[in-house]
């Protein structure tokens, strides 16, 4: 069974964990092996299947009929879609839904959506019963990218996001590309940002291949799709097993979001995350060149290859709650935020470690700037 | 510096952990070692202290004020003593004031009071920006036996105690044992049915110890306590470092906690722990009887040696919601509870596993008839 998945898949990338390392299957036409996914990776007689309301209908549901086929006992539950459920209210209600359902420590919950969603009940499955099997299968191109591997949950909070979380590593990540078309084109775009992200701070060669392919990726052509998010998979793999709890290389993924977490919070995540995150990596490349740190050019060109994938116009936030979330950042040390700076296209600056503190006044001068368009 | 804790220190006991061996060192005198221990063992410029409004006024600010002395910043924090504070509100509220207050990733949090307090701020550790660092200092009998030692955190719920929460190690353990003196002589003694439940599932000598010093341990006696508390703390070692997660032999710190967390929540937690867990021990001892599989007179040893501790009395429980919490216990499967059971005391029934499922009637039997009183 297990050898079909492989077979079916284009691509099986293995992620190392301290809890045991653990699959990515990325491929058009994935789903049909969710079945012998979960019984050789997380099996379970009982599973919770948790999407948004927009996600759910979709492939939450058709997710849950390939499951109560293969004859799981499922629980389907849905939250209201958007960032806004990031919550730890949302956590609460899916958490006692699962209570009220008599789920035992021998599920398994499999997360069917976006970012949102895979951090959202990846939280639920980190914490439930201290701890239960989570299934990633992300619908985004964003959470295919990015927030299905790695093993990091969360919440957002009024200070700022995912600042309450827990690292819970996924048994299994399923991601099938073929999902891609129901996505709409804005939110296929703006993912591919954490994929240059991925090429900016690693692998030049991977940052030519977004920028080249980015009309097909943008199309949701599956196979590019799947070439693409296995590759950019691979590199985000390759930096946490070697760093699962980020003391060190893992936080050059760090890369655009201390700023860009900041808008993000600022604007009440009213925004996308990977428009948010293009402003950072702009704000932050600017930075680094200001300080001499970063080669000149470097902003210039992650403005080219982010262009068609987001706005780029001013965005709609206050000022003044955009620099507090700034000093609540998690890589804050003594309230002042660090940064994690590129040398160049490909590769990030080490002089100092891993982050760089850098003065108020210059991170906010660049914050002002980025917020007022690109 | 670390030379002279271990040499202040009665015992210092190693617990295995996934993520490194961390040192509980118990004896009496020993919260003036808590600024050595800290340089040793989580190093951090800030400091949360988080007690609840009993403990905090003398224990959690007189450590607070050694920790400052030794020149920490300190966040000093607070919530309402009792088990109806272990919640997700409280954990939230705590959360959010060490944000305001700016805490980073680079500080640890210090845990100063009983179980409640080590869970709560454990949970509060093991999700703050996705983890920092715990000491715990226990003051309680029963925290000192039990609740700082293995590395869970947790809260509890409307459907039942600790259903949300993490695995967290902490980095240090800090028991004083002098300070028992300024615990009330009831909760004294209640602290002291953990020990006896180390005895009856491991080591028949422990709990004969135990039985024989019962009074002096009451009396908060504080070298006696400290050669107790080393030795439960040790057999409670042994058994984590095997099995941190809780997937084999760890299960057998649950004897007497199946009946005895449904008790607690049937009751909203207004009864005590080691109260309930003596009910629980007595009710189990004697399903086990009931049904074959523990020594006959087990119940009635383990009744003997309890009476001394705790209230024996009907307990003031509606039946049908202690009934529910018990298929909502972390161990059930497919909504049918689980039980450790006694072959004797010092040894664990081990014929079908870890766990044996007994049928609703036999187990709702045992249930109403310890809750009457025993």
């Amino acid at each position: 069974m297990i050898t079909a998945v492989h077979e079916a898949a284009r691509d099986t990338i293995e992620v190392g964990a301290a809890a045991g390392a653990y699959p990515v299957f990325v491929g058009p036409d994935l789903l049909d092996q969710l079945p012998a996914v979960l019984s050789a990776y997380a099996s379970a007689h009982r599973v919770a299947v948790i999407s948004d309301d927009e996600v759910g209908p979709i492939h939450g549901a058709s997710v849950a009929r390939r499951l109560v086929d293969a004859g799981h006992e499922v629980t389907f539950l849905t939250f209201p879609a958007g960032e806004a459920s990031k919550t730890r209210k949302s956590w609460s209600i899916l958490t006692d839904d699962m209570l009220k359902a008599g789920l035992g420590r021998d599920c398994v919950v499999v997360a069917v959506g976006g970012g949102v969603t895979t951090d959202l009940a990846g939280f639920v499955a980190a914490t439930y019963l201290r701890g239960v099997p989570v299934v990633h299968v992300p619908t985004s191109t964003l959470a295919m990218i990015d927030a299905s591997v790695g093993g990091k949950t969360g919440v957002d909070v009024h200070a700022g996001k995912n600042l309450v979380g827990a690292f819970h590593a996924p048994s299994a990540v399923v991601v099938d590309t073929t999902v891609l078309a129901t996505l709409e084109r804005a939110r296929r775009a703006e993912g591919l940002v954490e994929a240059l992200k991925h090429g900016a701070i690693r692998d030049e060669a991977h940052f030519s291949m977004v920028m080249e392919r980015t009309e097909s990726l943008v199309a949701a052509e599956p196979m590019t799709c799947a070439e693409v998010v296995a590759a950019s998979v691979r590199l985000k793999a390759e930096i946490v097993a070697q760093d699962e709890f980020e003391g060190g290389v893992r936080q050059m993924l760090n890369f655009g979001h201390t700023i860009g977490h900041a808008i993000e919070a600022a604007a009440d995540y009213r925004i996308g995350h990977g428009r948010a995150v293009a402003c950072g990596m702009i704000a932050e490349a600017r930075l680094g060149e200001g300080l001499g740190i970063t080669e000149t050019g470097t902003a210039a060109r992650l403005s080219e290859a982010l262009a068609p994938l987001t706005d780029r116009g001013r965005v709609d936030v206050d000022g003044t709650r955009a620099r507090q979330a700034l000093a609540a950042d998690k890589k804050s040390r003594d309230g002042r935020p660090r940064f994690v700076l590129l040398r160049r296209i490909g590769e990030v600056a080490r002089d100092v470690g891993w982050t760089h503190e850098v003065d108020d006044d210059t991170a906010h001068a660049v914050l002002d700037a980025v917020v007022g368009g690109w």
